[in-house]
């Protein structure tokens, strides 16, 4: 039976892998995507999901509005790595709406509904989560697991030294999500684990493009601006963490390294902002999270490569052209 | 035209008090209570509210359940100051249910139906006002003015030496509430308003009782409590801070004297947490706040012994009887 | 037998009057000079304690130079509150010299050559106590007092809401002074005390003016400066929180109100950077301090003018003359 | 000619591994000892200073005690890693004693005596650094340059997941290093360098056994107890990070590999104290530092071993025996 799963995302170069990994791959069940602030523009992310949905055929997953600004704190970009996000690609948006249901409300809603089966991939900064943990009690309970892209562990961060760019936007959020009792969150850390596990290189960028799908091209436009930007700070190739969190909850088997870790996040220093303490177990704290350490990255790209390799025909064409 | 206004309320001892201003001043309009975590436990805070609205006879205001926790933080109760903030008071509560709504909602729907009409009295924790914000961007340009009790300007705390409680309580929110740009904020501050202005000596409260009606006796009853508390920290007579924020929305010509203030709320150090820091002019911060410096006091009790004398039938009987 | 004091200065207007206070009242044996960073650039605030000492013929009090940097932070200064701090005045330096050992190995070696005698007056930012603490761990035992002028009693600031200039500067020097656990430690906030009972009007700065000596002109011109700062701000005269402090300490009976307090200073967040908590009793803190928080104004301002009355002849004439 | 350097030691384990380094390289000319409160009791760590001093036939070297405490913090020990630092071992003491001038004068007047030509290795934490920048504005223009042990490169602390021990003792110090303004620092990290780099295995520390005199026996004994601490958590060998940060010093050809990086440390939050922000260069920040990335691991052995096959005469016998 596919797995229950809502994305919780600010959508813009591979968050629109990840939501494609949730829309192609049969062991998902994909019943919302939630928007969050966090790497461009509110609305230009939201631009970029119904790309990512029209690339795929699949305009009938909702689409809800979460929170368009951090809990405490001001919203911060990222549009200096992604660009607008969506490979500079646009559609006629006539007749597409977003659910009038706000994101945080589809969060605590669809946990409801399904006790302990839901499953929420978080790949933007964490707000709409703290959000639903703030106002719904029964929330926590309720979640199945977490799995959320973000920190650091025991590695560096990118937006600062100390911090990775969606707990640092906002990190009154992260802190809170740690600290609220979920039984099950795993962690998807941007370093070392995504700078080692989740770049394409070029080369591998290129076989994605020969797979020659709406899908693949599309993947590959939307990839180039942040390729451009890795590079530019010694990254040898696109970086996939969002698609990567999503691909090991639907295939825990890429998974080759993983323990348990006590996380918590740093919320009151600007010098560390976003910083998350991953103690490995030796300093006596309780373990409240899977971080992890290795997955088989062979694997994870064949995955990928796999799944753009489906057709599709997208209902409405993209300018300029895929 | 009476004023229409939402309270949002840990609804222990004073709260009582202001919420039986806006039940009885026939200048308010008051569409709904909403219920903040605060002074003492959430669920007897609600039967405080309920008490409240019995002894009025208005148990047909909407009261909407908020948020059960602070934004970041865990929640600190005061129940060492109030007891059960209802003087040991019990009614039979067949039948009574708070909205479905919940009290984030009810903010925004309230505030979205008037536009720059409603007036909010906050007189617990910022974190209902704070997740309004946070999930609503129009939220904010919605509301026509926010009566905050709250902080201190530059004098004392109450639960620290710096912090008082409601601020103290969830100091991210109140940080968020004076950043997210409201075109009118009031402020009644701890001290040294609410210490000089705001209390009523034994004598005083003796007058109260002497009204007879149920009312007064309610009001007397669950002062009590907080007397005593206050006695123990020197303070002679029981504190009113959110009858006043209340009554001063209601009759501004009860302030004798406010100004003009940069607010900001500590969020970071836990020795100063919730401390507000209120710049009276002189440091060249923009000032966001107008900030009540002292009030008729002798008029702010002659008015509410006023109210107190309105006769009322309480539908349900209270248990001890009043 | 007059006490053996130290006064620790940052020197700039009201630090000339406390010098002063040192070198006329026959109650004192003032046995050096120790100087800090603080209120105005380093070298000035020497020359103006060579000019202090030149009005009251004093030359011969030795005058260390301390830090001229706080611990943690960079100096902020008070230039804008106080000009130059010496009234514009100068004198011919040629043949003063400041000892060879430093400020804060003076403090160390008075303190430890009078165990239990000694009381240091401190007026400036406390880097040079807090140095002598960490330095020498017999520091703090050998001190008897140290009489502070810095923080608010739950009161005002002046450089900030939140912060008084002395602990502002270097709160951390002034974290680590209180609790560094000496016998006693006598508080003269800024706020309420300063504002209250040490300000001196126009009309009182004429009585001074009157005197007619070398020291009352001397007075009166460095306090020029401030005064015009202070009716800028709203203080209807010239403050005088150091020369208070050293008089307290010489005359007790000055004092009409003090308590026990516990003090801690925040030396974590930019915003309340410098706040001094007072917790008075309520909070279950250990106390370690005296905080004077009332004193007889107008004796104070008698005392003063008995001191000034002194003849002394300067034997460096001023430019201009005085 | 041999490079003048002090050694600013917390001396327990490696430390003394460290002044051995110091003690018998012909290319240092060790000028003095400064001792720092840092991994176990102050003066057990004189006397573990005493015993290397004594094992290498130098107890010529003057040792001038610093500060016992940190800049603002309290003290918190190693001594669950280090046991007494010493190996169980001790000597008779009498006729020992350290220099009159405190450690920080030492380092000051060192520094000042020869200006621009002193090192100072600092492997404690950086009390006795900070104050000397604190208290003599010409100390770090005079020093040419700092090797200091701490922090870690965009990876794991040892005391806490944020923290390195050296950095977590004495943040404020650690900040203010850094902010001086020194011409030339280079840093040894505990993470990656020191574990990947500077870890010898029980068959490494057997060959140091095996070489069989008194420096050998001495330096393996004080070894053992981090040994078995350091296998407890997961390192799989005895660590030396003070060593090496002496040995690349004299040796510059044992680096592989360092890079330039602006350096900050955390001294606001309890939950990142001690952290090193370590920025490699893209986020717009001027470095200050040079951070060591890799050794030449068995270099470094190799180095160590040809130094322990010294032969000396320890004047004072161990008890017991070597
Ligand atoms: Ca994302
Ligand atoms: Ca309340
Ligand atoms: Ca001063
Ligand atoms: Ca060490």
């Amino acid at each position: 039976m596919p797995l229950p799963l809502v994305i919780d995302t600010d959508t813009a170069q591979d968050d629109c892998v990840a939501i494609l990994v949730g829309l192609l791959d049969p062991e998902a069940d994909l019943r919302a995507i939630t928007m969050v602030a966090g790497n461009v523009g509110f609305d230009k992310q939201v631009k970029n999901a119904w790309m990512t949905l029209n690339v795929a055929d699949r305009l009938d997953v909702p689409v809800h509005l979460g929170c368009r600004r951090p809990l405490v704190r001001e919203w911060v970009s990222a549009e200096n790595v992604h660009g607008d996000g969506g490979g500079g690609l646009a559609i006629d948006e006539s007749g597409l709406a977003p659910q009038p249901e706000h994101g945080v409300d589809a969060l605590i809603r669809l946990a409801a509904e399904s006790p302990g089966e839901l499953t929420i991939v978080c790949i933007g900064p964490l707000t709409n989560i703290a959000m639903a943990i703030i106002k719904d009690p029964g929330f926590v309970t309720n979640v199945k697991s977490l799995y959320i892209m973000g920190g650091s562990n025991n590695a560096r961060g990118n937006i600062t030294a100390a911090g990775e760019f969606n707990f640092y936007v906002d990190p009154d959020a992260a802190k809170t999500v740690f600290a609220a009792g979920f039984a099950d969150i795993v962690v998807v850390p941007w370093a070392p684990l995504t700078l080692v596990d989740g770049v394409f290189s070029r080369d591998e960028i290129a076989r994605i493009a020969a797979v020659g799908t709406p899908l693949a091209r599309f993947v590959v436009r939307v990839c180039e601006a942040t390729l451009a930007f890795d590079e530019s700070v010694g990254i040898m190739g696109s970086t996939h963490p969002d698609s990567l969190t999503a691909a090991v909850l639907l295939h825990p088997e890429l998974i080759s390294a993983s323990s348990r870790y006590a996380v918590d996040v740093e919320a009151d220093s600007e010098l560390t902002r976003g910083y998350s303490a991953m103690s490995w177990g030796v300093h006596g704290l309780e373990p409240n999270a899977t971080v992890v350490e290795a997955v088989d990255r062979l694997a994870f790209l064949e995955y990928l490569i796999g799944l753009f390799g489906t057709a599709t025909t997208p209902p409405r064409p993209f300018d300029p052209a895929l």
